[in-house]
């Protein structure tokens, strides 16, 4: 059942390739509602909503929103700001001042987490406001998601960047470290195997935040196949552990406090911090070792031209989905990715499910999509992510035919 | 006149996305000439040659050429290597050994001077040996050459990344610093305003080797923009010099001495350093001012993915030509991509000119492709290279409607 009112969507979090898609998902299906007023944007998600500053969504014609669809970054603006009490009571406020009955808010588990508190507070108001979360994240780490808008297409850019640094590495050997995003959970680092040509391929060793390992081991297993194949390509989440239990660059931090130095982190600290170790590990027996190093930057969730289109149609439809959840009478809740996993052919469709479920906490990557040692993933985790990625580039290597 | 004989082809320097589609030009038309015996591939340029290191090219299927020819950096493998005059000796060496009559190595222009060392050889030998450079580098800064197979790909993927991280920064308003490849040379930092949307797009500053600057002319820069816009996106080139003529990058350097640290520069020394001294002297004004930096990577010469059709086809066309020129009875050479001025589309097409042309010295952004201020480029720089880096993807922002 339809109620009468204005509709605000908003962006929060960091931005991902898809993001604009469910924006305009919900845009479009809002437009066949007739029970629909206006339908408002707000600028930098619930900042926006708290100061009332509006993009008029229903003012924007169709070809302008498809092309927002196609770009990168929250078009609306985005924001950090998780709120207080007295924000969501003044968002609250704001909704009630201008005849906002559906809300629905573009964003992670925190995102899922203002928009349960606002909720609760139009609940207790008897008030009454429908609100949706549409999941996003590049972190593939919301709960209850099979997978979640904007991983495909991050997933792919990680995926290409290391086919092209291990063809690199190939042309020119040595040590590669590349660093991915990633703090708590290790999704967008085991996708730097996605890409891979052939099983001489790197990423040979891949770090996850999952599993605590010491810098002493990595310089082992680098040693190890640098030996084996005279290059080593290696995968390095920002968030992985020492076995302590601690951030891998915070012995750095520390190490460097002693010189009384300002400047604790750098955005290439990590790597450096790696490679330093490694080429003091590894230079008595190999005194020429070529070691670089890569921070994988913004690119990562904002590169313009590398979506996965599968993650494009996916983040759309979880947009539309809401508001047609909406507009049916369901009154609150997040929308979430299902796969159906009783076909081997790739299949998936948004579901709904409660707003606390996805609130607050994450999601690991599961133990048996890492390899055993704990420097890999697993076969497992391919089939799982492969078909979120879209379709890959061909790519090729010579045959190995020596003239003799 | 064609002669009887082997063919050596080599790859050298740092990988781009399209120096394969050369590799793949040679191999194919050699086949066409039946004076033509093996197709020998040297493995790591000039070292391979050296150690008698050949991949048969005759021998690969035709399909497996042509998904080479699609795969970034290089696939025979490439090298840094230097070679002295007894390094060329052997090279020659092993040329007559193999019945090798024709030469071509693929490279920028060291890569020339090489071929043009090996030159002179033969013919104080008296030996005639056929010798081509085929052009080759992202740093698109070989003389003669309009412009050089793989600066294309390379501008595409630095174009793109500044796009998706402008949009980033409109969505997370701050100051965003990115560091890009280019020692000596702009061309690459000047490619990063190739895919703006509209005249708010980022970059709003560029700075270039070509012009030195100091931090603080940068820092006020940035305080202008960042004042207007409420944020700013930076390209630095990695090469950038202050007036003394020094590398920016060297006065941490000096400071960090005092320090007695070992590790001198880091993969995001130069960024890390510039947002430092960015946020010292803008904090007074901007408390909470948030600047970030990106350091791009090896991803700007081989990401898998982002290659200009136009750079694609261009690299094919002058590793064919080079066979062309040989085959018909030019003796050496080095093969240059030549632009049709006379016409408002853009044309260009091979053309051969002397190795010691292309040897040794290197070419700037002229003068005309710079600004007055020397922090930004020309409208002529955009009408040079718009073309080079082939169909950009539809990227939109939304109307300006505020709601009221």
């Amino acid at each position: 059942m339809e109620i009468k009112g204005n509709i605000v969507v908003g962006q929060s979090g960091g931005p991902t390739a898809v993001i604009n898609q469910s924006l305009v998902g919900i845009v479009l299906e809002a437009r066949k509602h007739g029970s629909v007023g206006k339908v408002l944007g707000a600028r930098h998600g619930i900042v926006g909503i708290m100061n009332e500053d509006f993009v008029d969504l229903s003012e924007q014609s169709e070809s302008a929103l498809e092309r927002v669809a196609l770009t990168p970054a929250a078009a609306l603006g985005s924001c950090r700001h998780k709120p207080t009490k007295e924000d969501c009571e003044k968002v609250f406020d704001v909704f009630r001042k201008h005849n906002v009955h559906y809300f629905f808010y573009i964003g992670g588990n925190d995102s899922a987490e203002t928009a349960s508190i606002i909720n609760d507070l139009a609940r207790e108001r008897s008030y009454e406001l429908r609100v949706f979360h549409v999941p996003k994240t590049i972190d593939n780490d919301l709960r209850v998601n099979d997978h979640t808008p904007g991983y495909g297409s991050a997933a792919r850019y990680v995926a290409l960047c290391f086919a092209g640094n291990d063809l690199d590495n190939r042309a020119l050997p040595g040590v590669k470290i590349d660093i991915v995003m990633g703090r708590h959970a290790g999704w967008l680092t085991a996708a730097s195997v996605l890409a891979k040509i052939d099983e001489r391929s790197g990423p040979q060793l891949v770090y996850l935040p999952e599993r605590p390992v010491s810098l002493d081991k990595i310089a082992d297993d680098i040693a190890e196949v640098y030996g084996r194949l005279g290059r080593c390509l290696v995968a390095i989440s920002e968030g992985v552990c020492s076995p302590d239990g601690k951030l891998l660059i915070e012995a750095k931090i520390t190490e460097r406090d002693s010189h009384g130095n300002a400047q604790l982190s750098g955005s290439g600290a990590l790597g450096d911090f790696i490679a330093a170790h490694v080429k003091a590990k590894l230079s008595d027996k190999y005194p020429k070792i070529r070691i670089r190093t890569d921070t994988l930057g913004y690119a990562q969730r904002s590169f313009a031209g590398c979506v996965s289109e599968v993650d494009a149609s996916e983040a759309r439809a979880v947009g539309t989905a809401a508001v047609k959840y909406a507009m049916k009478g369901d009154i609150d809740g997040s929308v979430v990715i299902h796969r159906l996993t009783d076909s081997d052919e790739y299949f998936a469709e948004p579901q709904l499910t409660k707003l606390s479920d996805v609130a607050k906490h994450t999601k690991d990557l599961p133990d048996g999509y890492i390899n055993e040692e704990g420097n890999g993933v697993t076969e497992a985790y391919i089939k799982y992510a492969k078909p979120l990625i879209g379709k890959l580039p061909i790519l090729g290597v010579l045959e190995d035919k020596t003239y003799k």
